[in-house]
Parts: structure tokens; C-alpha cells; sequence
């Protein structure tokens, strides 16, 4: 908390209900930052199928003030390992909207985040940042995660490429 | 193919009658590069419940001369993802024997993981390298995989945590 930000409003676990306000969120994470994303409607639509599985998690936050739209969203997948039984967790998206920064809600959905995945038996998370996004990096590094390997110490790249 | 080596011997999908043989090269793959591995035995129960869903694609290379062990194999996992209908590939594993490498193998895996992936609607595939594993790096690139975001040009890194 800085200064006489209001404290975080409540993060609750999405359910089917909340697949338009996820869709919306998702929407503007991506409209900020200038990347293609498929229409509000169409996420929206495709959340509502998401959040009916068990291998799909969200988190939400809402507004602080106790009206108005929510703030802010995780969106967590779990997928098998053969490491160890139970998930891993992959942190999909976090987002909070530009007006409801440094209050504390970005913090209020990671804890939440990795406490319902943990709660779900997974033993690790992971998620992808930018290089470039310093800010993330630093918030992420304060959550206790690393960009290298635990029993290596080397650092550790995503590679992606279309199918 | 290089000099006299042999061509790749076929590449399979996996069946959960596999699994004992994915176990024996996880097991190889992860006590290579010195990482803590469970026990043989335990990855092929693991393996053998992974792959009756329909979330995980395992693809095994056989022995070139027609007998002995497989020689290598991938490990794919599918997830939901809001971004558009059908799953997002994750390449977990790929793995080729030490003795049995610069023959194509890798290739033959990755091509056919790569298809498979598609066959299930994935439009992109992603994958974690070490930083300092330049063959890897190299290996990835030349398969059309890249450390950088399509759209931002920034460059991606994998953060984890333990939970």
C-alpha cells in the first residue's frame, strides 16, 4: 500500500457468470499493450467454455469501490506432468486496469492464484514475460519467481512458433 | 543426414502401452543433464495415466537398425486457451539418445509433434530452453521456433515458482 490508495477490493474464483467481465478484461490487457485479440464477444463466449473445465482457473478482482466494473483478472491452466502427480500451473495472464495500479490488486490475485493451484496439487507455476517489461519482471521477482532453473541456475527462454 | 549415418528409424505415436519405454528415457534424458528424476518404474505409471487423455501426445522414435529400445521421443501436453478455438501446444520434452544423435531423429520427432499438434487444432507451439543450451537454441530456430514475441519483437522468458 503507498500513500491513500484505497485498499484492494475482494478477489473471488470465476465461475461460468464471470466469462463476460473476463472477456472484457482479457480484451483491454491486449488493447493496452497493442496486440491482436478477437472481439470482446467472442472471448467472452470462449471463457464461458474455458471455466466449465477442471483444467482452467480465473481470478478476479472487483472494484475496490464496491461498484462498477472489476479490475482485474488472473487466468491459470493446469496440465499433467509426469513429474510428480497433481498439475503444473501456467500463469496465463495477469491484468489490472491502468486507473487501479499500485493498490495492492496485482498482489491480491497472484496470492490467490498460486493458493487455489496449490490447493489443486500443483507444485510449481510458471509464465512468460517479456524482456522488455521491467516492471513485470520486478513484480514477478518480488513474488519469489525466477527466470532460471532451480537445479541449473541457467535462465530460461520461451520459444514459440505457429503450427 | 550427415556422412554414413543411418536414416531415422520411424517415429510413432505413443500408446499407453508405452509408457514403461517413455519412462526409461525420461529417466536417461533427466539423469544426462544431471536434474533430479523420479524413478524409472514411477514415470511409467505416470506416463501411462497421461496418456489415456486426450491432453497429452507423447511421440517415440524406435531404433534405427529395427531392434532394441527407442531411441528418443517428445512429450507434448494441449491447453485451453481464450485466444482462439482448439488448444496451445506446449513441446515438454524432446529427447534423443546421446549415440543415436546428428541422424535426424530430433527432426523426425519435432515434425511429427509439430502434426500432431496441428491434427488437434493447436496454432502455435511452446517450449522452455536454458539460456546456455546454444545446440538446443540452435536446434529450435532452424525448426522455425523463435525467443521473440510475434507482435512486440520483445524477447520471452519462462519465470517459475515453487507453490
Amino acid at each position: 500500500m503507498t500513500g491513500g490508495a484505497e485498499p484492494a477490493g475482494p478477489v473471488r474464483l470465476a465461475g461460468v457468470d464471470d466469462a463476460p467481465s473476463l472477456g472484457r478484461l482479457l480484451h483491454a490487457f491486449n488493447t493496452e499493450f497493442d496486440c491482436p485479440v478477437p472481439e470482446v464477444a467472442e472471448l467472452g463466449t470462449r471463457f464461458a467454455g474455458l471455466l466449465s473445465g477442471d483444467d482452467v482457473l480465473a481470478v478476479i478482482a472487483a472494484d475496490p469501490s464496491g461498484d462498477g466494473d472489476d479490475v482485474g483478472f488472473g487466468l491459470i491452466t493446469l496440465r499433467p506432468t509426469p513429474y510428480w502427480d497433481g498439475p503444473l500451473a501456467q500463469l496465463e495472464e495477469l491484468y489490472v486496469r491502468p486507473d487501479q495500479r499500485s493498490r495492492g490488486i496485482g498482489t491480491a490475485l497472484i496470492d490467490r492464484a498460486r493458493s487455489e493451484s496449490a490447493a489443486r496439487g500443483a507444485h510449481e507455476m510458471h509464465l512468460i514475460v517479456a524482456t522488455e517489461d521491467v516492471d513485470a519482471r520486478r513484480f514477478y521477482a518480488r513474488h519469489g519467481f525466477s527466470d532460471t532453473d532451480p537445479d541449473s541456475g541457467s535462465g530460461l527462454l520461451c520459444y514459440l512458433r505457429q503450427l
